[in-house]
């Protein structure tokens, strides 16, 4: 019988994706990966921490792996130029990253802000 | 039947203050004015980001206008030798920023921090 | 009868903790201390500003005669070089500071990130 915690993990930041991401990991380390469902949501200049081409995607395979979903803001894809193609294939799209972050909290979801 | 989602939206630094602006224009225009209440609650520096003669006041009052409700925390003011006549007269005062959140997620709002 | 707010109040980057001080003092100013528990949770470079030989002591002193719960994330402790003794007595660890917030947020505790 599982707890059923479920985490929000807030990528608001490109300089603090990194901790983000060491989030998860501690994450799941400590409560295994059958208690805890982990949504990391990445919005404004924290999409630039999700590139396909940056320094994070070794960390982000290794997670993607163990099942942390990853997804990235419609909005700030656009103001930034960015589209699907320069993520890697698991990171998922949410028309608003700031709508997705309102509604799963409404839905019981914790959050946290590293 | 609206779904009534109710969103806090902290602004805790000045330089993040845009982005909060941002996300609440984002939430309301992927929600919709009717389904979600914002409010957004700025403290420490994050009020100098809502001053009058700031740079985020156009922004500002458009939010206003749609109905986001914007309100600074009076011991940042009083720290910083503010007083509510450096805001735009829509926004408003509480006691303590922390207490607001504290309590409104008690009530089941949900938090963001840009 | 109290309304038993509880908050968590997330100390996440050194820079930040002063204001995480700041919140708790104007919480328990607001609420009193018999309303609200608080529990401040460092972790990644937050946990610096906890350190016994910092500039935040005489704050946190005061804030644990009060009341105030302190804690830091063992994961950031080790990745860190510290242990329990460089802190004041009165701070505690947790295994996994994300964990700490995620767990106590589904059990009702309010969340702010400052």
């Amino acid at each position: 019988m599982t707890p059923g915690y479920r985490a929000l993990i807030h990528a608001s930041e490109y300089d603090r994706v990194p901790v983000a991401l060491s989030n998860a990991e501690n994450l799941f380390n400590e409560l295994g990966e059958e208690a805890v469902e982990i949504r990391m949501v990445a919005y404004a200049d924290g999409v630039l921490g999700f590139c396909a081409d940056g320094p994070n995607t070794a960390s982000m395979d290794r997670l993607a792996d163990r099942g942390v979903q990853f997804v990235v803001c419609a909005n700030s894809l656009r103001s930034r130029n960015l589209v699907k193609e320069n993520f890697p294939d698991y990171v998922g799209t949410v028309p608003a990253g700031i709508a997705e972050l309102v509604i799963r909290q409404a839905e019981g979801w914790s959050y946290v802000r590293p």
